[in-house]
């Protein structure tokens, strides 16, 4: 009787773990759709992925999860609530609980019918053509509000999609921070448009895409990212998947006359890559071996792409060996040249492509947009002039086509309508209050940064952050970190300070 | 009640297709292992790929399928035996028949413990160790005893080994062929090592990895292989992997100081690949839906690279080229030099560096250990000093080392011990079979591959074997063909003819 708990926990880590199985085949399977599948792979891709979203699904279901779980309940109490025994009872009952509520049938289809709306996606983007993905659009929109009615008693239907992504938030919550943000943002970037422009045209002088991926390899080798256990690929749409604690994989793209595309997208995905090698090896195939929240994992990845790899310190070191490995190429342009250009902020039309200052306007624009189209508000066929509206409203540029606007994320034609965009911008605000914690527990962080050495950083992080997997939610793991609730306060004096000084600002 | 046929039909289809989609994922995973999987990947993906097969072994021997197939068995008697839908009855029936007899639980550990021993193989081999696999071969041979023991009343513990790769053939017919041809080949090495050596220094004289790799991705292109439909890529050991009717992926490798190994592996593997192309599409999720055995698919790997690409009519077309393309390094060497060079005969210690004439020495080699270890008659102890004598004995030549030995094919590591080995040979007698089959269809053939033309060939091919995928056995595919049994006459005339010729042998 006494050892009853371990062997309910033995079967209930053996059903998990052929879950997992199914779902790091999906991921393998994603992976090389995205990287190396030949086009007319695509058609039998979709069904055999389908039939694992299917089983998964099905085995995730099963009834004796429920009873091995509530079984398990009264033992798992009596733990402390970070015992990862403890944790593993408590956020495998969280995810069962809300899989079961949806049928395997509605995911399988919803599954089916985005992989058809994504390939519809690849060919409507390039043609510049949003009719050819309106009614699949509009599908999704229906299936993803039908996701949300498998929860009922939501004050929003954007809700149950956020808890998925972003456990614990609601659409009111999110909505109330991004407009404390926007109302920060709007006049920052007012005021740093009135400034002279930075000249980013040094990084559009033509770099080879080889040697600009060695150089970004070597890099977030220096990070503390593993070959041994990773690699990266060439993808048009940067990811980063993990199958196992022994293989996480990103994926970047090169263009020749960018510099910043490839590099930064590069260190972007190696801080999601860190995260997910950084999670206790023991959590491997149950819900708590990978990252908490989309929030928390795009904290780490925006903390290694701008607060570390846009810092001015970081390219002290980095700088002169960017110059010797294009030979000539620049020269001509400083150490703060160099800085002021990968930092130009200016109002665009592209996302990906914005800077630390406008990009959350972008995201925030989109969080607005599908909160409207969930409550029906917005239709899909008004969605691309809502789009310009918005745009022009918040940043002062229309897209002149859609390819440079709705039509230029992946996301909705890939994903349900609501539960993703958010985690961008909670990434960001978590990003400098974590960073700020690291740095008050180890002063000498910045300095370290700027003789290239990253371990100490890299250390806390995975201390405090990786390591931990699932066990706490986002909103745990920022109060235990910084003793009190998500504020935006140490993000908006990251920027203000940063971007003051850039563009010399009143204090 | 006129349509339950049909109904039954269908729903027997459908869970066809889940078996073939998990099957599916597995070969991506296992293709992903091979050739981008970082090396600390390779425990978690061994779990997976458990997983999977335990799962489509226990979908497959669902009592549901047999209820279907006994339903169907009247009608589809009714139906024409070259009727696609009497073939699908028929092959899953005997497909069914044997994966019942097998218990799921010994499938995912035989599964399991071959991945194990491919991991301990690909660290022994290099390390010329032995010693490390040994005991993983003692229990590799004890799982493949007790396969067979789940078909009892077989002639020979292999029979049911080989009927798994070679439909219909066993041990006693297996190894009377290769008597037959062990008695021809062996005066004619005799014959052909007592003439002047060819001279293959040309072929080492230090050629680009990747132009040859873009002269071989020509050549298959020119033979028919669609690279919207496939791809190529790197391993250690070539393979061709069918994910589905649109995605047929071959691998290769090359090595600069050997012009021939990753040349010859890329038509070889293209063979492989345009066969599963071919295959009629409307078979794809279903066991009609690739290559009907490893012989058949070995004679068209082996038409592709030997009867066509080791032809002196094809190098009249390619050779101009193949000098285009390495600028001075080829101008001192005629044609027929060079055509002496691929295809010098000698005795030698690796099975697949071999050429023609002796490479069926190599395997009859191997053949006949694998009888004998599965008769008890040979301890795996033993098995490094017998492959020494038996290579003294067949070819005249002894390994030095176990990495030139017994551990140079990853074939035990991976596979049970028993019936891989044959079809290379039974593939090889069955080429010069199906290749005169259609020259006498299209005498106009040579000539069109002397212009570099190869439609006709490939057309034929796919009509009276591709397109077929697994509707007929081997034997019935070379009784409509030829309207006879296999004999090996075609294949020793080929060889006889054009050794003969190259060699100066009297007729």
């Amino acid at each position: 009787m006494a050892n009853e708990p371990q062997q309910k926990l033995e079967q209930l880590k053996q059903r998990l773990a052929e879950v997992w199985d199914l779902n790091q085949a999906l991921w393998v399977l994603e992976w090389d759709q995205a990287t190396y599948m030949p086009d007319a792979g695509g058609a039998g891709r979709g069904r055999v992925m389908a039939t694992l979203t299917s089983l998964a699904h099905e085995k995730f279901s099963d009834a004796e999860i429920g009873h091995l779980l509530d079984a398990l309940q009264p033992w798992a109490e009596t733990l402390p609530y970070d015992d990862p025994q403890a944790a593993l009872v408590r956020v495998t009952r969280r995810a069962y609980e809300k899989t079961v509520r949806v049928p395997t049938a509605f995911a399988a289809a919803f599954a089916e019918h985005r992989a058809g709306t994504y390939q519809g996606w690849v060919e409507a983007r390039p043609a510049n053509n949003f009719a050819r993905v309106r009614d699949g659009l509009e599908r999704t929109l229906d299936f993803s509000r039908q996701y949300a009615d498998f929860f009922p008693g939501y004050e929003h239907p954007a809700d149950p999609l956020i808890d998925e992504a972003d456990y614990g938030m609601k659409a009111q919550t999110v909505r109330a921070l991004f407009t404390q943000l926007q109302e920060a943002l709007t006049p920052l970037v007012t005021a740093i448009t009135a400034q002279r422009e930075a000249d980013e045209e040094p990084l559009h002088r033509g770099f080879p895409a080889d040697v600009q991926r060695a150089f970004g390899e070597a890099v977030i080798t220096d990070f503390g990212f593993d070959f041994n256990r990773g690699r990266q690929d060439l993808t048009h749409h940067p990811f980063c998947s993990r199958f196992n604690t022994g293989d996480v994989r990103i994926t970047t793209r090169f263009r020749e006359d960018d510099l910043g595309d490839g590099l930064f997208s590069t260190l972007h995905e190696s801080g999601h890559a860190m995260y997910e090698l950084g999670v206790n090896p023991e959590f491997d195939g149950t819900p708590l071996g990978s990252g908490t929240s989309a929030g928390v994992h795009e904290s780490q990845s925006r903390t290694w792409e701008n607060l570390v790899g846009r810092s001015r310190g970081f390219w002290e070191h980095y700088y002169p060996k960017l110059q010797a490995t294009f030979p000539g190429k620049l020269d001509d342009v400083s150490l703060y040249q160099f800085y002021r250009a990968i930092n130009k902020v200016q109002r665009s039309l592209i996302r990906v492509d914005a800077d630390e200052v406008t990009y959350n306007l972008h995201v925030i624009i989109r969080f607005g947009l599908e909160l409207d189209m969930l409550e029906g508000n917005l239709a899909i066929r008004d969605l691309p002039e809502e789009w310009g509206a918005r745009y022009e409203k918040a940043l002062g540029v229309t897209p002149p086509e859609d390819r440079l606007g709705v039509l230029q994320d992946v996301h909705w034609y890939s994903a349900p309508i609501g539960g993703v965009f958010q985690g961008y911008t909670l990434g960001n605000i978590m990003s400098a209050t974590f960073y700020n914690a690291a740095l008050a527990a180890h002063p000498e962080i910045p300095n370290q940064i700027r003789q290239g050495q990253f371990g100490t950083l890299h250390g806390w992080l995975r201390d405090n952050i990786y390591h931990h997997g699932s066990v706490f939610t986002a909103d745990e793991l920022v109060q235990r970190i910084t003793g009190a609730p998500l504020s935006i306060d140490p993000y908006l004096a990251y920027l203000r300070g940063k971007y003051g000084e850039l563009y010399s600002l009143p204090a």
